[in-house]
């Protein structure tokens, strides 16, 4: 038996309690023995520290930290833990630029350490099923559609709106892990339209057309303003019929009417996260795919913006 | 001897006659064959084709060619290109998205061509000898000053005010092509302010902070409403004094009061983009550094934005 990864969590807001605290009491490979954050409550009789340089001046000793800070700064505490040969999972996205990843990973390898970037929704119960299914098929269209109420999922987070924040993209590029997984192909875009409230430097809502290497067109609608029902849904129409997963990746439904999930399908997103996160380590590699990250960012450069009415929450 | 690279120069606009041309005359690796047009004349007794898919059907044969269309077009056009077997040369930036790029260098590699994703300034006489001496100094502080008249310099460029036209950017990414050639390590955005016009999609000016993975400043200033005096300078300061590269990279002043310029100094620019392009093809490699495009992309995605008073030709 390999003794457990200790771990600590760093930015204790609603991911980290909602989604890592669970997944890591739950799986033997890590032991949780810290965690940081500039407020709140500690977990259980654990030690909390206000920032990264106090867990190193006088924390237990740590293998791995999980960062589920803002993506604006990030960067600079990757930086520090890596500095300090400590393992890092980063939540999605891994930066707020393409080119700070690109240091990461070099002080990653510089310093024998394991870098995760981490994209949580491929690792919904329909992805690896979807992937599978659609290697053998000829792909004619695709189309993804995620529109839920920001009022609801994101209360009060003013920095997801800030320049840097991402706006509609911190949900949307959940549905682009899941497509630049399930796709044979890689894709690119040909245009956009960014609909940006007046009062707002983020995007509130995003129309994007790709197109992938074969000529397969791929439409994307992000949208914050869904009121009533919520969506996250992508559907591949192919020579052999229409693949629908919905529900985020959570529920995959073949032409057939079968709705396969993954053979260790008891994992859900964040325990698949942190499954991963033990075996990357383990193997004493990194896992890094900007290509997410790398499609926001082309849509951010050649989208066109449209002013919309200011958003006051 | 070797014989020439038969070429075909598409998108004959004010780059295509003012540097490609001359450039491509006075390579021997090179025999221009064709040009391809939606307007304009004809070279010489050249033949003159509207569009690549006339050049394939109609025209003499071809081994590579050399892209100067506006960005936006880009993509589809090296794909055809590449699907023929056919060397290419990318003016830049490589593409209007990051990911275009990828797919570009996977439909290369399949082809077994080679793709050029050229950097002009790059070739400019000081920066080779600037690297060189930068490698053996500590890089205290970089400053880049990127000022120019857009009225001068882009007179009637639409594209370049739209969506994926980049703005001052079309300038600034030279800079940024020179400066990622010239320091010894990679760097990453920290933040950026972006002034638009009200009636444009592109920035006119931007002021931009990156630090580098050492803790190194790097502060750009890009503004396209610069009258009078042009600049297109490279401060760096350093342990041992200061180094300036001016004109664009033309220009090298060490501290010692030195002026070097790299021993192929003749080349030049463009002479020298061509003499790089002939190399890849022979060596049968590719050359495709997206770094330049990479803190574009960034700055768009990281940047705050301004509305700034609308720009008028």
């Amino acid at each position: 038996m390999t003794a457990p990864i200790r771990l600590a969590v760093i930015g204790m807001g609603k991911i980290a309690n909602d989604q890592h605290l669970p997944a890591i009491a739950a799986n033997p490979d890590f032991d949780l023995v810290a965690t940081v954050s500039r407020s709140g409550e500690p977990v259980g009789d654990l030690p909390l520290f206000p920032n990264i340089d106090a867990l190193i001046a006088s924390g237990p000793v740590v293998d791995a930290v999980a960062l589920c800070t803002p993506p604006q700064v990030r960067r600079a505490i990757a930086a520090t833990a890596l500095a300090q040969g400590w393992h890092v999972f980063l939540e999605k996205p891994p930066g707020a630029t393409l080119a700070e990843v690109v240091t990461l990973e070099n002080a990653a390898q510089a310093a024998g350490a394991s870098l995760f970037a981490s994209w949580h929704s491929r690792y919904a119960h329909g992805v690896e099923p979807a992937r599978a299914w659609l290697a053998a098929r000829t792909i004619q269209r695709v189309t993804v559609t995620w529109r839920e109420d920001v009022r609801v999922w994101h209360p009060g987070q003013e920095w997801i709106w800030a320049a840097g924040g991402f706006g509609v993209f911190d949900p949307g590029i959940n549905a682009l892990s899941i497509v630049t997984r399930i796709l044979p192909r890689p894709f690119f875009l040909e245009d956009a339209v960014l609909d940006v409230p007046a009062n707002r430097q983020a995007p509130i809502a995003a129309r994007l057309n790709f197109r992938d290497d074969a000529g397969v067109p791929i439409a994307a609608d992000f949208d914050w303003r869904q009121e009533g029902p919520q969506h996250w849904d992508i559907v591949v129409e192919t020579d052999q019929g229409i693949l629908r997963l919905a529900d985020g990746g959570a529920t995959l439904t073949l032409p057939t009417g079968e709705t396969p999930t993954q053979a260790d399908g008891l994992h859900g997103e964040y325990p698949g996260l942190y499954a991963r996160f033990a075996e990357v380590i383990r193997a004493g590699t990194s896992d890094v795919d900007v290509a997410p990250l790398r499609h926001v960012a082309d849509a951010f450069l050649r989208g066109k913006r449209e002013t919309v009415e200011p958003f006051v929450e």
